[in-house]
């Protein structure tokens, strides 16, 4: 077997009842067992049992076989039951088939064994009810007896410090164990997990290897909370899939940040198919996939782009710590490195300053006319003669208040560039700050490339783009640490929350007219269009007279939620006559598109003058619940799908760095001729739909608030949708 | 000393003569040496000399030794001169100091030596007259005695199968060299150059590794057009940073296009300093990297979006020929890795296609039921019990027409899953396809990744994501070659260039006005609005009654090229009283944005539908001539940078293709109620223009026609720009 045997589980495989998340003493007899049975044990080689046995001979601890066919395996004795032997294990491996797992549950808990890890498959994975429904069966019955259960359809764990390699897979196996905190990898699935794990192979610190298969009982969320209270973890690497629910992970990660352990996640499952149909252009936004990404950054995760990137990001993260300075200091030894760290640091926004009056001497006095002492700096080879200069260089580099980061790019592999990695590990641990190795040759394991995945303080990238991206990463982890400090302060009125519930019990249908929308709008105190509801064509003209020429006709019906695509909105009308005109052609339309319905009239406004045109929308997720969004209005939301979402309600914050996250971001600091848009103001606006949508969670399915019309600080919602969820109640 | 030596040289180091490329015959005496002189050779262990002796240890050839100062080296003999050498050397390298270089090449011509390799720095890279001077003496002089010179300043070359490793550093070895024709790497950087050359030690695949050093006379378009007629290459990977006449590369990579042989290109330099001031937006969005895009495109290269995934794919495009068909099948042991293929596979707009009758009854008989018969499929750990099962699935998928490529991710590496390997290259060899070992394992040289490499048909890629890139790179250049066997036929009519010519002459400034501008586009059948100058409000107004309410009113004056900013614009003017308040506004506003310039009047035009904006532009690029550019009109092109350049003139092919690669290319399909945009028409107005950009590229510095207003076939241009060069000639 191998560890392919593990086809990644559903990640609903079993509906979970909330409970809150396991914590490291929940399940500290998984992670620290002293005594470990093996039940199934087997002399047959190749067999589960055998493998596991063999994967477990050098465990720290003590090992007990279980197996009543034998007396002996080898020179080990073998007893015949869980209750048979001389004392209870705190983890029992079950190296049995899907036949024999409810008698292993059932021995286990009348044994009050802590622990099990279930390898056999067959289980929900299957999708057939009976399998499901046997799973439920031993689920429940571990949970009733205090069992703690890991699987079914699981690979296994390793434990790298106790040398607890619990698995009937080849271990992957580091030459040496870590002898400080290192990575945890977490993974739902099996075989990708252990693709991580065999970094160690090439030298990568990993301290455990823990993959949850079905994740029956014990799910990913549990381990990222217990290995966040874990002093032998330095950072988690979780290879995430999905679960049915997610907010657990949400809580699990926030434990772990608490601790001070960055929870570094891929997710798997991005596609279209993953995301959710939705009502709405601002829904269909909102796809499940980045609700998921919204629900990482409320966490305090840090999203890995890139699955080989993955070890990588946590293992920087963990011995970067917090960024001492936002620049970054590169020193080659070659000028088309040194040309590729400018490029990259470009594309994902990492600033690489010219150092100071002191560190500029430095290089200055200490690099060759056929180098450059700026930043980036090529010492060239000079320091292969001169090691000394290349020591000063780093130094004076690392001493620069301007630096948080030395970026050293190394081309060749081979012993002699070995010392300059320690070097920079003692330099960078001298000064706080982190040094980080570019791995540019493509020998990927060639001489060195363990020395530097071993030191404290310098991190290994095999890509000068995922390294960039890492520091980008790491600067807006350390930026958003500082926005949660200050408390997110409630900005809709007092009286907000129980007046809106007062207009949605009065709603005409499931779809607010836009009247009634605005209404609730303005009731959590966002600006709003003026607007006067006319029955006729001279009822429109004083209506114009009094909210000011040039003015905006549009036909309001329930049953045209659309208007620009029925053709039932006027724009800029200057006077009186266009107004007739006007109000006689929408009503035809509006007769054309919907024939037979209710038309309740003819809405007038005032024509607001030109801006940047922004869309603020929420949606409820089907996990997440309440979630908001903002977008760059028309076309840009719609063609380029700028938008970004957060979990509702957001503080002032969060909703400022929303709008800092649009590709578009550039448009709001004005645009031709219009002026520069209040942000401040604008996040308002994002922040009061959100506690809109958070307060109304049980009602509204959806705010499309399309466009907001923002010059400067003149910010006013002219249109506005309003969907309530078929379930709730409305007049 | 080592590969650091070589920094990075300055693309232009030396101006150029336009010469044609070397071919492989004007190169083979450096490429396939007989017999191999080293002037310098030294008995000191660590000197240039020393170490190049050793590094040809092994040459196939002879090697001769030079150094007045030495009668023996070891037990070889040691010669006073090149003169004094028992026969001329076809390759003479030199392991002397700069000061001496002059002298070698002179006694290097004086003795007819086919090729010479100078490693001495100190050259034109220093930016110092003298030595750029010196520099200028050297290749001349070598040029002139039909010698030709690889360098200064140049880490050197390898040939691994003649086993000529010509170089003073450690030379990267495989562990045998290679068997069939093999990848060969290109280099401006030595220091990347072997960089890349290391992934040798690694197991890729490499025959021949160049680096050009300070290109003083061979340069990489030289080494490209070589290669490209080199029965060893199988393809071309170019790490390129820039050169003074880029046209050579093209000149050169159509010469191996030619011969069959993949230019895989990455390029360094690629940030915001790289690109050229210019003089308005459109312009500014044709920086030179776009133009370096568009140029590596209409040769016929594909870009290698990372420097970590050259090698990559490369080498998956000598193994994959041309494609049969554009389905992928994904055959996992993992469900996992089969997720992770489905997400990037649409990233990437590949697709993966479900499987004909055949294909699928052999799945669903194959695959067990906690697997997936489906594509991407997962046919579980059975394999290893049941090694048949995948050998059936892989053959019935490649055996399938719509698949060109089999996809089989690798998420642990150990010998047992070696054998797939083999067997997934004999099948593919069997039905004229590709395969893709994707090495999701970490254990990034683990086992098995050597013979993946050194299949003939199954390419290595350690990134998923890189892999289905390196697939839509793929089907592109097929779909490339098609539309490239069509010659593009001229679009615009006869007479138009000697039209265009006089309407030019007569221009009323460096930049025409709206009008000139518009009548310069309509000499190439481009369509523009039509439009009437009127000197006074009364004019204004019969003017639109003659082209018909509502009407534009636009101030004309070659002192505000930018209207929309001057104000001077007023749109959608309902009748006679409008068109005069606003005459008045907008010459007061002309008067205020350009006082005391002269004002030609205001041009009345009909206001134009709405439909899509969009902008196509021309420009004059410094290096590559006229190129022309197509984006998304509006606040588009401006804000999200989206547009496509390609090199002038287009054909409807390439113009088609430009359409395709908008990021924003939906929106032609129709959005909101306007019509699908015909996008034939449009490439034409592509085409017509970048005609015009051609045909002129002497006089005209830059075209923006900016908006074209499209909505299905009425397409119209409503506003243009055409600046001529400061240099030409007008009225």
């Amino acid at each position: 077997m191998s560890p392919d045997t593990l086809h990644s589980p559903s990640s609903d495989a079993l509906p979970q009842g909330r409970r809150p998340v396991y914590r490291r003493a929940d399940l500290l007899k998984l992670l620290e067992p002293q005594s470990i049975a093996v039940v199934g044990a087997s002399a047959r080689a190749g067999s589960f049992g055998e493998r596991t046995a063999r994967n477990l001979a050098q465990f720290s601890g003590r090992l007990h076989l279980v197996n009543p066919r034998y007396d002996r395996i080898g020179d080990a004795p073998c007893h015949a039951s869980v209750a048979a032997l001389p004392e209870v294990p705190d983890l029992v491996v079950a190296a049995t088939p899907m036949e024999a797992c409810e008698d292993v549950v059932r021995d286990c808990v009348a044994a009050g064994v802590g622990a099990l890890v279930l390898y056999a498959a067959g289980f929900a994975e299957t999708g057939r009810p009976e399998r499901v429904a046997l799973q439920q069966r031993i689920v429940g019955m571990a949970r009733q007896g205090g069992l703690r259960l890991l699987g079914p359809n699981c690979i296994g764990l390793t434990d790298y410090v106790r040398r607890a390699e619990i698995s009937f897979v080849a271990i992957p196996r580091p030459q040496a164990p870590p002898t400080r905190p290192a990575l945890c990898i977490v993974s739902q699935s099996g075989n990708l997990g252990f693709a991580l794990a065999q970094s160690v192979e090439a030298g990568a610190q990993v301290s455990r290897v823990l993959t949850c298969g079905n994740s029956g009982d014990i799910d990913v969320a549990d381990l990222v909370a217990a290995l966040g209270e874990d002093p032998g973890c330095s950072a988690i690497a979780l290879l995430f899939e999905g679960m049915a629910d997610p907010s657990r992970l949400i809580e699990a990660a926030a434990i772990a940040r608490r601790k001070g352990k960055p929870v570094v996640v891929h997710k798997l499952g991005t596609g279209e198919q993953g995301a959710q149909a939705a009502m709405s252009h601002t829904g269909s936004l909102a796809g499940s996939n980045e609700v998921y990404r919204a629900a990482f950054e409320r966490a305090g995760m840090v999203l890995s782009e890139s699955f080989e990137g993955l070890l990588e990001l946590a293992s920087f993260l963990a011995k970067a710590g917090r960024p001492r300075a936002p620049g970054v200091a590169v020193v080659s030894t070659s000028g088309g490195a040194a040309i590729m760290a400018a490029d990259r640091a470009e594309a994902h926004g990492v600033s690489l300053p010219q150092p100071g009056p002191d560190a500029q001497a430095v290089l200055s006095a200490r690099i060759p006319e056929f180098g450059s002492a700026r930043n980036p700096c090529d010492v060239t080879a000079q320091v292969l003669n001169d090691p000394g200069s290349l020591q000063d260089c780093m130094e004076a580099l690392l001493a620069d208040p301007a630096y948080g980061a030395l970026l050293l790019p190394n081309g060749f592999a081979y012993d002699v560039s070995t010392p300059r990695f320690h070097l920079l590990d003692e330099l960078a641990a001298r000064h706080g700050k982190v040094g980080c190795v570019v791995w540019t040759t493509q020998w990927l394991e060639g001489p060195g490339a363990r020395e530097v995945e071993n030191t404290e303080r310098v991190a290994m990238f095999r890509s000068m783009d995922r390294c960039m991206a890492a520091i980008a990463a790491w600067h807006r982890q350390g930026a958003r640490g500082e926005v949660e400090a200050r408390a997110p302060a409630r900005l809709s009125p007092p009286g907000a929350r129980d007046a809106a519930a007062r207009l949605l019990d009065q709603a005409s249908g499931p779809v607010l007219t836009e009247r009634e929308a605005k209404a609730v709008l303005a009731a959590y105190g966002i600006p709003v269009v003026q607007e006067i509801l006319s029955e006729n064509a001279e009822a429109a003209v004083s209506a114009a007279e009094a909210v000011g020429y040039p003015v905006v006709l549009k036909v309001e019906s329930p049953a045209l939620p659309h208007k620009t695509e029925a053709g039932v909105i006027r724009l800029n009308l200057p006077d009186a006559a266009s107004v007739r005109d006007a109000f006689a052609e929408v009503m035809r339309n509006a007769h054309r598109a919907a024939p037979g319905e209710p038309i309740n009239g003819v809405l007038v406004q005032p024509m607001v003058p030109p801006g940047i045109e922004m869309v603020v929308g929420a949606r409820r997720d089907p996990l997440f619940g309440a979630t908001v969004l903002v977008g760059l209005g028309g076309i840009l939301v719609e063609l380029m799908r700028d938008s970004v979402v957060a979990l509702a309600p957001v503080g002032a914050g969060e909703a400022r760095g929303m709008l800092g996250r649009l590709k578009g971001e550039r448009l709001l600091s004005g645009f031709r001729n219009l002026p520069e848009v209040d942000r401040d103001m604008l996040a308002g606006i994002i922040q009061r739909v959100s506690e809109l949508a958070a307060d109304h969670a049980d009602r509204i399915a959806e705010i499309d608030v399309n466009p907001v019309i923002c010059a400067g600080s003149r910010q006013i919602a002219v249109d506005a949708l309003i969907a309530l969820s078929p379930a709730a109640p409305h007049g």
